[in-house]
């Protein structure tokens, strides 16, 4: 009885759903910042990229878990649809630029973001979905469902 | 000056340029098949999905490699630019679906695709281009000025 209070109290405090533009104010930008380098932006420079997104629609999807007690975003994922002509001209989901607020980790915030994008990628008609993480997070997405399939491969132009 | 006269007989014989509508044609959809599962899909699925691509304009683009003797696409790779938050509003380029006819493998042709690629993704204002492999062709895109950094996960729906 404790526990199904406490974790019915837990999902009214850490709401999942899409990115909004009000959420620059909540520490989005700050979140980002613990994953890589992520200067901060101008208001401006965030509503622009903001609009760039909303116009994909559905084939680029920001996901965000905000800690509604402290008006806090502490968790976010996004995952875009990129569309091909093999597969009969099929879809796959891409995620990217996931990370948890390091105050609330082990508390499966990650694993409900990575069920979001899933989802979405599922629901948008994807055949699959597909992402690179490092080693040492390679068990965290074995438990949300994924397999190693490939290497990752990169060249940095600065 | 016989070496001279080969390359640039090559050159001329293989272009290297975007994907265009009469394609299909030319057996993009029969090279696809060479990389992947890739059923025949008809004209009018191939012209959505071209307009479709076309739509994105330079943040998606196919290359392909003409034999304009035989009038054959023998190599194509595509390229999409995923817009982010981080890294100042940064862009990234993903390289996929990267095939060169079984026929003309040996030419350097699938390095002339990578490089198209990765000067699209440069020129388009990326920090940086990133693709996945096999272990197989990992030597490959490392002649490429690739380098190997994080793993593939992936989940299947289908």
């Amino acid at each position: 009885m404790e526990n199904n209070t406490a974790i019915s109290s837990d999902e009214q405090r850490y709401q999942v759903r899409k990115l909004e533009i009000t959420d620059k104010n909540k520490g989005f930008m700050e979140l980002l910042q613990q994953l890589t380098v992520c200067d901060s932006i101008t208001d401006e420079e965030f509503q622009k990229r903001f609009e760039e997104l909303q116009s994909y629609g559905d084939d680029h999807v920001i996901c965000v878990i905000e800690d509604v007690h402290l008006s806090k975003i502490v968790a976010t994922g996004s995952v875009f649809v990129e569309k091909k002509f093999i597969r009969n001209c099929g879809k796959v989901g891409h995620i990217e630029d996931v990370v948890v607020d390091s105050s609330v980790r082990g508390m499966k915030l990650g694993k409900k973001v990575a069920g979001f994008l899933v989802d979405h990628a599922r629901l948008t008609g994807c055949y699959k979905v597909i992402l690179d993480c490092s080693d040492d997070n390679k068990a965290f997405y074995e438990r949300c469902g994924f397999k190693q399939k490939e290497i990752q491969m990169v060249k940095y132009f600065i």
